[in-house]
């Protein structure tokens, strides 16, 4: 009996083809596009262009600058999780996590970070002292990849880790 | 015979204080305006506020989020350079560098770095195969900052670095 591939029956697999166009692949404008069109940031303030890239370099393992499908999908369970995990911190509902919270929110997420770290990450990501929606997922989406950078490279869990200069600044300067 | 301090007998001074208010440091949000107001861009786009927030953290070694005067001068000095660059590179003044034009460009500052290395990082500051002023200036303050970061733990100058993972985490976050 025919079966297609699986992803034919995968709800999200129109949507990503209508996105990604002809080459099949994602880049850093269409999914701002897709992203801003599908309401995904609610009544929080859209993502830039640059957030965008920076979540194409997160899962962009072949360093191609594009996403495929499943790449697709996996950020979206990643955006999903960090939408909840703002409007959680975001008690008030001012469309704004303030500093105290952001160390909550990244020791949720299972972060173990100093508080001179903490300090110029909340430095780095707000705006009048409050951090946006889109910096929220800009600085999950750069932890993550740091982490998971880092992590990759602390084989025997050392908690240390060396790098060359050009491993460095590839690691680094991508997101 | 009174001598007044330095700063006052400085054309910038003033303008410094200006901008600065009564803190007397600047923050992100005055560097963005203070860059827009002197038209610093020209016809370039203007700077975004996570460039200004990265040029504020390339020379915030006390970690404040803000800049002092001094500081503020020697990001004018790095600036001017990278918009003389920049303005090198475009050579037909469509307001772009192309990516073969960046390869030279970081070359010219004195940076060696990998054709992988170079990849990844033109595809992170280009918008639709071209690098606008805005990032290329973002990616300048990025390649210095990282490149200050690691020259600073390389002491023995061997090409490779040992980081603590919060280490890291505050190094390259900020950026
Ligand atoms: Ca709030
Ligand atoms: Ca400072
Ligand atoms: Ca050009």
């Amino acid at each position: 009996t025919f079966a297609p591939p699986p992803a034919v029956n995968d709800p999200m697999w129109g949507y990503f083809t209508a996105i990604a166009g002809q080459d099949g692949e994602i880049d850093a404008e269409e999914l701002q596009r897709c992203l801003t069109q599908s309401g995904f940031s609610g009544s929080y303030t859209p993502f830039s262009l640059d957030t965008c890239r920076i979540m194409i370099a997160m899962l962009d393992r072949d360093m191609t600058g594009t996403m495929g499908f499943n790449e697709f999908k996996e950020l979206f369970v990643a955006l999903n999780g960090w939408k909840q995990n703002f409007m959680m911190f975001d008690r008030d509902r001012s469309g704004t996590v303030e500093p105290h919270e952001m160390a909550q929110a990244v020791a949720s997420m299972g972060y173990r970070i100093s508080p001179q770290a903490l300090n110029a990450i909340v430095k780095r990501y707000s705006k009048g002292g409050r951090i946006f929606f889109d910096d929220y997922v800009a600085c999950c989406v750069k932890l993550r990849t740091l982490t998971e950078t880092f992590r990759k490279r602390d084989v025997m869990q050392q908690g240390t880790v060396n790098f060359q200069y050009d491993d460095f600044i590839l690691c680094t300067m991508a997101v």
